[in-house]
């Protein structure tokens, strides 16, 4: 049998060479991926997103255990942009990992920047399509902080919970209308320490005073208490009424088509940068062209235009 | 007389005119610059960057002074890619434009943030090629911080001044090794403040501990006080000595050589994304192939073939 094969059937350790595989951008992962599109469309998901320290990776845990008593199957992705400089902070996540099933109803995968800054967030989305294909029910991703490759992150997902602790008050100032944008559900985590109530109400007169839109998604602010399971349940019960929501008003098939579309895109301009960009930058005829300029014969525009002629129909 | 003559003629109203022509990208900018490259390439591009409220304003003007007495011209652009943030903290420069000569041989712009994030680098680099142009010898670029658009600008001058002050101690220890990428000469600005010996000490222990490549540029380390021009003819000293030592080591014709490879590249990504992406996401058809996707049909690696064929030779 082969990989994809055993994967096809369920198979765990398929499945961890796959994701492997695929992070890795092997060669022919883009075949592999297309022929694990056929599968994939069904699994929702939820991303948690919030500042270093504010407790995702035990609302993940908690809300995953909730997942599986419901009979759901549940693949977790934790995305750290900031690895280089946090030193690999996440790596107390695999330690969670010995907790929970073997029997493949559960997997975790942490991934992290890895020299090249760019390409985490797409890659992220690709291991993602992987869960999808493989039955995952739920995917869970959890990332660090708002920056660009964040919002690429979470931006994919059909459920945002944006996650703070009452230290991360100014934080929210700063990131107000940011946060606003994104989240669909707020999760005021450690709801036991000072300043949780003010917070609460900050949020609450930002939500209150933005423009409502009709039919709009209200969304709530929770307070829980991860590490002794708090409230994980009401966090569950809300991100269940969401999907719900989002399923009812046509939002979730609605999103699917914007990713697909936008992964189609991409998928152009990787090819692009790949087939023409890269060959041309190794290439002595762009050096020739340039020099034509520096010999004032022509000027940039004149050559890239030349060039894009040549590869364009 | 049109624009352009009068511009090349050294009119410096055709001069702003067409600055804010390019810099605005109105209708045709490109072939303007196109034009506009036959007369380019001989100005000089130093940068100075550093965090705000490190005096950079004040080291660009004295510079700009010495430059002036020394039968140079020199065209000035300061960038602040944060101005949505400071509100324009920037507008305190146009008041010093008020001290400079008015008979073309020094001109000032300011560039900010325009809504659109990307953009603002190379529209820098366009109007730093209208200046190289209309014949300035000298061309200082002041940026804010080091974020990508800073260092994108900063990676189109021949010389690069980093202005810190003894408060950015901490900063330094933060960016250490993107300032020494980026630094070829460190400036210590404000330097009768406390703290000013032991940063000094701090950047000379690093720069000291950094391997040395054989026949590299040995990066100074420079106090100013800026506002009583203490110094500065010794920052305007180690310009030339560096301007002179890339001169000399042919460094200035292959970074002139790689700029150019650069915007070419640059300018056939724009084009692919404005007459390929932008017009492909604008039509059904786009549409259509997500539909064939939803069914499972297809997958995006498919579509995406499909549709580079179609386009590319």
């Amino acid at each position: 049998m082969t990989v994809l094969e055993r994967f096809l059937k369920g198979d765990v350790r398929a499945l961890s060479r796959i994701v492997s595989y695929v992070e890795n951008r092997e060669n022919g992962y883009q075949d592999l991926l297309g022929r694990l599109y056929e599968y994939a469309g069904h699994s929702l998901r939820i991303g948690l997103t919030g500042p270093p320290g504010a407790g995702k990776s035990t609302l993940v845990n908690g809300l995953t255990r909730m997942f599986l008593a419901d009979g759901k199957k549940v693949g977790m992705i934790a995305v750290d942009p900031t690895s280089p400089f946090t030193g690999g902070a996440l790596l107390g996540d695999r330690v969670r990992v010995q907790d929970l099933p073997m029997d493949g109803s559960a997997y975790f995968r942490s991934m992290a920047t890895r020299g090249a800054s760019g390409g985490l967030a797409s890659a992220t989305n690709n291991v993602a399509v992987v869960y999808d294909a493989f039955g995952f029910d739920v995917t869970l991703i959890e990332t660090v902080g708002v920056g660009q490759v964040e919002l690429d992150v979470i931006d994919s997902c059909d459920t945002v919970v944006v996650v703070i602790v009452p230290e991360s008050g100014d934080a929210v100032q700063t990131f107000k209308a940011g946060l606003m944008e994104i989240a669909d559900i707020f999760c005021i985590n450690k709801a036991d320490r000072p300043g949780a109530d003010r917070l609460a109400a900050d949020l609450k007169q930002m939500l209150d005073t933005r423009r409502t839109i009709e039919g709009a998604w209200p969304i709530p602010i929770l307070s829980t208490q991860a590490t002794n399971r708090g409230n994980i349940d009401k966090l569950y019960q809300q991100v269940a009424e969401h999907v719900a929501f989002c399923r009812k008003s046509g939002r979730f098939e609605k999103h699917r088509h914007t990713q697909l579309r936008k992964k189609i895109l991409a998928i152009l301009k990787n090819r692009f940068q790949q087939e023409f960009i890269d060959s041309l930058a190794d290439e002595s005829e762009l050096d020739a062209a340039v020099q034509t300029i520096v010999d004032g014969e022509s000027n940039p525009y004149a050559v890239g235009d030349l060039l894009y002629r040549r590869f364009s129909r």
